[in-house]
């Protein structure tokens, strides 16, 4: 897979130089397609527009069928290609429709958010959520490119950025000591975002490179996320709390760099530079003792778990990281009971 | 991917000697749990049975959502296996759901059938139908392992096998002249169905292994499929004009004959061959000129086609076979004029 970080007036036109596809089109969802298709409308030949609903809740098998049904409609062939348009849910969802239509048809990533340009555009991972369990169901399959385009961060709303900030944060806590310091220091109105969108995708690409479909050290890139998606999951489905991605993804990290330190493969300091850093950006989830039974049940369906036993991710140090560390139910009630300082 | 073709007694237990899967999960239909899962129970350690509804008509998304909930329900974790036991449609749709439950898990398909023993479990084709179309939903992924038992053959019905012997017929056309002459001379009840498996698995696999994702080559083993697939998709809309796989492709393989014919790419003796021993084995499908533009429709949705043009795997000879050949739409409707000898 191959990643060009820039104008996209430039490299699209690159990418579809010499290539001959039957039909080009573009999947976005209702916010893309308002602020970032118009950006994009010109750069491209003849093409057609698919447009599904925006939000978490719509990537689900109902809306592949959906695109489904519009490829199949607009009678695209094996030499068709399909430019996903948005941010992670239609990189995700429609990178899986593409990959599995007519077993599999070219696609090309031009992810819109922080969070999808530093995270789920890179690495070949497909999916879409399945009774409640975040992608479920997928594929590995790699985009014939991603094309990412900062331009576009111009039309997030803070909270997103935020969001997608906490990718950047986990690929410098488990891969890079010296940009951790560099980030922990700044605001998040001055970071570097062109720069840090290069140094998030360097690290990933790195790590997918040794091991495309997680056999090993591409679980390090799940720090963070084993508690993280399940406290994601567990406010999915009490819709009156709404919690992005990245700001449950932030809990996780303050969790899992404690369970580290119980193991003594932290030093306290670490714990409380991470713990006060992410408090300061995110604040802290309303996530309470409590809610432990019902966290650990949804962990318990994260796909890196072997014999119902948890697995998890665990910083071995700053700028390193440890996988396969089983952990026991007592000790992830004491993460939760520490971050939520009860 | 690896085929063993013998009694399952002994390949099964070679297969899962040294292997450690979290949990063994077998999936079948309402007909081989009857005729084939009592033959499997007590080769296996402790497992579980998912058994879906028999029949073509359910090769959908529906069931393989059916599918996916049981595996979910079962807390399959990333290292379990699934044991497809059935036909073509179990083998295919079961490895689809395999190869999308949480991003992939191994799967053995245990074909029952002379049709999927002798090409639906050889290859990694994978997928479901929609809307009308066949396998029009998939992904390429080859199997941990192909198990052959030709025991199993003793449970089919007499036209399940005549079926599965059209891609035997297909296999000798377009690879073997020595092979074809042969088959050619015996009646059903006098082949050779052990030596005919391995034959066909050899020929198979060795045109996948020089092209797995049917970027060229693989193409050839479309012969007798771009009409055939139209016919019985155009059959299975119409409930009460029932064909099998195997009798639509041998109705297809007539009329691919005659175009290549028309093309002197075969001679008329050739043609002759041809189709005296499919009449001979089949009889005729009950397809007339007047069905020609619905058949063209359909097989203008075939996954083999470019920019709308229909592509053929024609017939260069006997034991060979050209790809990618354009047709046009007189020709085929004369195809089907020779075929109904009207």
């Amino acid at each position: 897979m191959s990643v060009t970080i820039g104008a996209l007036s430039v490299s699209l036109s690159a990418f579809l130089e010499n290539k001959n596809y039957s039909k080009i089109v573009v999947l976005a969802d209702t916010n893309t397609r308002k602020h970032c298709y118009p950006l994009l409308k010109n750069l491209l030949p003849t093409h057609r527009l698919i447009t599904i609903s925006a939000g978490e809740t719509h990537k689900n098998i109902r809306t592949c069928e959906q695109i489904w049904n519009k490829m199949t409609r607009l009678k695209l062939d094996r030499h068709a290609l399909l430019l996903n348009l948005g941010g992670g849910v239609i990189g995700d969802m429609g990178g899986f429709c593409a990959a599995t239509y007519k077993r599999g048809i070219d696609f090309v990533q031009i992810p819109t958010t922080l969070l999808s340009q530093v995270d789920a555009s890179v690495g070949g991972k497909l999916g879409i959520d399945f009774q409640g369990f975040k992608n479920h169901l997928g594929v590995f399959t790699m985009p014939k490119k991603v094309l990412i385009d900062s331009t576009f961060l111009a039309t997030l709303p803070y909270v997103e950025l935020r969001s997608g900030f906490a990718e950047v944060v986990k690929h410098c806590l488990i891969a890079d000591a010296h940009k951790w310091e560099d980030i922990r220091q700044r605001e998040l109105s001055e970071q570097d975002w062109e720069a840090l969108i290069a140094h998030s995708v360097a690290v990933k690409s790195e790590i997918v490179a040794q091991d495309p479909t997680e056999k090993g050290l591409r679980k390090i890139l799940n720090f963070g996320h084993t508690l993280g998606h399940a406290v994601e999951t567990y406010f999915l489905d009490n819709p009156k709390l709404k919690l992005l991605h990245g700001e449950a993804i932030a809990a996780g990290m303050v969790m899992e760099t404690y369970l580290a330190y119980r193991r003594k493969m932290v030093s306290l300091q670490t714990l409380e530079q991470v713990e006060e850093f992410i408090f300061s950006v995110y604040g802290k989830v309303a996530l309470k003792e409590v809610h432990a039974g019902v966290i650990i049940k949804l962990a318990q369906q994260d796909k890196k778990n072997q014999n119902g036993q948890l697995r998890f991710s665990l910083l071995s140090g700053v700028g390193s990281c440890a996988y396969d560390v089983t952990v026991g139910i007592a000790e992830i009630k004491s993460a939760i009971r520490y971050y939520s300082g009860e």
